[in-house]
């Protein structure tokens, strides 16, 4: 299947007539990728979260004939069991009132131009309930708008690996998802897709980390790796990357396909 | 061990003198049972989510020669894939920001009176984000204020389960964590706890919802079973319920006097 | 009149199915009590105005076959003059943005499914006014969602009292209902309701509390009564808190089943 | 005694000068009248509840060598049983919300450039508890930076009434305080201080307004005067005015002297 | 042209009744002054803000038959190159929040009453955005009430003064409207209007102000003129004023006229 | 001077420790581009307010060893005086409290990392005044943080231009700089900096919009331009945007170089 010009699907890109155009006509599926600036270890980028959804929503895009928004580079505050935790220097993240009223209003603006069908397209784990909330919020002010045929749905790109998939990243087994915080998951996605950002000689070998069954606040620093890796990022690989995303982006495309009953553009490929 | 009454622990059932002693003299755990009104299917009742972690907290804090203030009866919007959903009838929940206000202002409460350990007790997986940002956002206030000692734990009592009474609740095996609301599990603690509150007559043995791996809103109600049980409480029983009390309150109790450097009263029996 | 049983005005105690079918075959009124955890003197407990309207909400709501909601165990920040003041340890306040916010969501959860009768059933006289501002917002909210059926009722149980129960609680005269706080009529009624939760070695017989024709802040701590009971409560007796309940709840029945056009279920007996 | 000249007290006569030098050499007290835009019958204008405080504030300002800052002309949602309530047009009330944030940030403003002593001055009922919660809001914020020794007032001018005044306004007995929106008190004070703004011709003598014990909102306009006038005006007077103004005007003198200790102007004349 | 009595304007001295009938039958447009509490040099009261837009509102409303709503006397923080600054002693500011808040709700009340034509009158510069987003959020508000014909109008009345009153005001040119503040232009409207608030004596004489091309926060206070005038008010002068007033008015009352679609009454004069 | 490696100074290309380090070592200036996702006629995109000034921020920062944070790429509403309008498709604006909570977090996050040299570095007009309250805010919350030594500035790149710069963009004269919306200005910079984004055979040539002298609520479409631009950008040239880049970005470093007192990278080339 020949891919799209990514520029084809950035709303950024876009003049307003070009926008105007292809949502009276095309009634297209809106993504917004919702990231964080949040530590990634000694090896990526602050900027990871953000990479991730928005390159994996550009290709799901393009084989639905979609459109991506700008992407939310802020995001909710990261916790240590699944991020290492807000303390870690560049880790800036928002007041959960914050961002959900930023999700909103984006909902809301859509919705305003006559969007109907909308992804938020997530990056970051903790950043999961607030788009629920978001959700939640513009479906009352669009019914008290008089608009009742909006659909969203909310993603976490990482819920579509597959076991096949999974097999691959950890040949010795899976520890665990949520230690999978800038090891290898996200450490291989990123070699394959931003390999000038990745520091190849940094990648940690930790040992996965140990946190109690609760959470303390403040932050009890002790079970948190110094560099902030929850657990080893060694068996990354760009190869490991690519198999991801081959993955997760047709996965991804086909269950939306279903979800809002487009055809994907590869369907016929 | 001889359990304290639960009379001892109880603010509700203090006067004030009563606890102004309490404070200043044993720096007591104060915990806080949040849970939610929410469908549990025909055989359980709305305040399921209250019960059950009002009285598992109850317990813990007579260990602990704790207290236990007032539970928050709502909490944040049920979702199909963890408690069915909010479109049930009777299901009463608040906005983010109601849930997150409401937990923060307790929390500045007990700390101007002198509370610096407190325990944010879950009874419901929905209220887990919400907790977390209540809990950083108070943490901001006392520091304001300048109180720098307070400590903070969020926990959700099912997170204690251990494998073996896991297996003890799942002989056959668990399918999943998510799948468990109002199933073996909460039904089993109901009938031991409050078993004048359990329909019997009405458990479900309902297959294993199957939920798409997106989360849309509005809800898609095809896959959410109509009585709102996620999958099967058939097997459940007083015994296995007794189990899960059995061992998740020492356990508990153990790891918060591990994290705030008390003993647990019953240490030395 | 043979009483119903409590359990079934309980929202709490139901299931879904069952509010369900309340909902759309009685249109219930729905009751929910709204209290505070305040100091009440040393003699009686922190959660004496969450008990009092509970208790006569759930009266009122058998002889109308009405449903009560879980209690707001949290309140208004208490004031010198009606309730001795927020200083007293263990009085647990809300800001009356978070109060208010508690309110509306519920009043609106409530109206998403289909009641149309809700009763805000005060007991703490610090939070009238926020009740008042849940009602209005909340108002407006639903006619928003094209609802503009629903009535609300704001109540405070001790307004219904009569001048010959007046009689029986103060033989010697009232000196003034604003000092009324855990002093004759509260204690009286706990006595009746409650004993086991009130101390009566404890009752103590102060002076009525004298204060400015102002109000201070911060509190001017000089003219509150050390153990905050704002005048004696030393008569106190259960045979005048049952002459209070005995005349409140099927007054204010009647007033309820006058202005929502239904008849209390007593009223052919 | 000789009254100063009004001028000299109002904070918007003053040039920033004036006002910096009187609060660096004074530490005067600052006067805050809150009002409302809202219904006074067929006879009164609708600024009656901004015309009383802020008249009677400049007069206690003068004896106390205080400030009055500008008025707030729009008050909290008026209620049937005290304003005839918000229906009536021209009645121009503010969410809780509003009002509350507008006095926190005036309170803090002024704390902000050294005062240290204010008088929240109510001339509308409806805004006591929200001038409460302004209060405790911006002493907080005040805390927070560091100022620990603001006082803040509230203050209804109504509340000084002496029996020996109530018996020259109402001869024949008081009805109720709470019915006398509009009516003799109000009518005579306007009568005494701005004639030019009251319609004698249209002064209503309407029987006491008969109100349930409980409050239902949507309203009931059933037991509301059309007029909204809540008992009869027909008795009052010029003269009743004069002495309500000077009976109230040297007592609520006297009353903040104490509590501020400072001396009145006239107190050595 | 004969001008009406202000008093038949000021929406304050009008009865609910005459309000009422005016709405009804003239749909009049309603102006709300917003001013602001902010420093004016040595020679002009904190209070000019209001003073002039209040006044120059009044005139344009007896035009056009409109009604002045009661004025808003606290604005946005005063910033160093519209107003000298935040910092100057009885500059009492709001949060954008709280002004946005308050100008929403007032518009939503007139909406309400059926006032259909608001015309939100500034009087300092500080305040221009908080209005676009108040009038922006009534607007929506009023949609969800289903009012669709709601029309607003934001100005600012200086806007309005044309080149040949400029060459009056500033016979050497004008050096810029943002170093106007308390200098030439306002000083010579208050000559104009309320001379008695004018300190003649101390009108400064300053240089041009200088500020760099940025905002720095905290501010800078080197650029700052010690008395706040940012350039000379030597040339005011009560004809001055007078030129300005009796320029605006007309010109605004006619602007309005024709986008309101109404007849000035001094237009057949 | 050979200017450094963009990608140096981008925070998002960072990992945690290079960000920790330079901050601890180097005290660096961070830059928070500000833009907008508005309509920019038919031949500029909708991210033309965002790649502006991260484009110029980007060239600043290098010059001066500073840190670009991650763009915001959605602003305040567009008005039709500076940017058509909201109107326009594809034009996805924020309510102002959201805008501003956004940018407080990110100062918040900011300072508590220890960064205390913040330019927030505007590319929208609309985005003024918020931004103006988000510093405000943000220096509140940090001085209750006890951080006393935070430096923020506001800047709009456009104020730079000279009267040079802006003799060669006009040598005809500039109409306005409120009408240069997607005109000369804009398109000029982005045929240099971006070319492939320009659709220069739709570049209009309209004749300069005419507003009235206030604004009117909902907008008035007539006087808008129906592609949105306010006049000609017939005249644009790469040249011409070189020439505006290559005088604002040392201009601009020189600035702040002279008021946060630190040397700009090229000053001793």
């Amino acid at each position: 299947m020949l891919e799209a010009e990514p520029g084809a699907v950035r709303l950024a890109d876009m003049t307003w007539m070009e926008f105007a155009r292809r949502v009276s006509e095309d009634d297209p599926i809106v993504f917004l990728p919702i990231g964080a600036t949040e530590q990634h270890g000694p090896h990526l980028p602050l900027s990871t979260d953000v990479i991730l959804p928005e390159s994996i929503a550009l290709r799901v895009a393009e084989r639905l004939g979609g459109i991506v928004a700008p992407s939310l580079a802020y995001g909710y505050k990261s916790q240590p069991k699944t991020g290492g935790g807000n303390h870690f220097p560049g880790t800036l993240s928002l007041n959960a009132a914050t961002l959900v009223a930023l999700m909103r209003d984006i909902i809301n603006e859509l919705a305003r131009h006559g969007v109907r069908r909308i992804v938020l397209f997530d990056g970051h784990m903790e950043n999961q309930w607030f788009i629920t909330e978001a959700a939640d919020l513009a479906l009352t002010d669009q019914r008290r708008e008089g608009v009742t045929d909006l659909k969203i749905v909310k993603l976490g790109y990482w819920e579509f690996i597959t076991p096949a998939t999974e097999a691959i990243l950890f040949p010795d087994g899976l520890i665990s998802w949520a230690l999978e915080h800038a090891a290898v998951m996200e450490t291989s996605v990123m070699l394959h897709l931003r390999p000038d950002l990745v520091n190849e000689t940094a990648i940690p070998d930790n040992p996965p980390a140990e946190f109690p069954l609760f959470d303390p606040y403040p932050f009890d620093l002790r079970p948190i790796p110094p560099d902030g890796v929850l657990s080893s990022a060694a068996s990354a690989s760009a190869e490991k990357g690519r198999a991801v995303v081959e993955q997760v982006v047709p996965d991804i495309a086909a269950a939306l396909a279903r979800h809002f009953e487009c055809s994907p553009a590869g369907a016929e490929g």
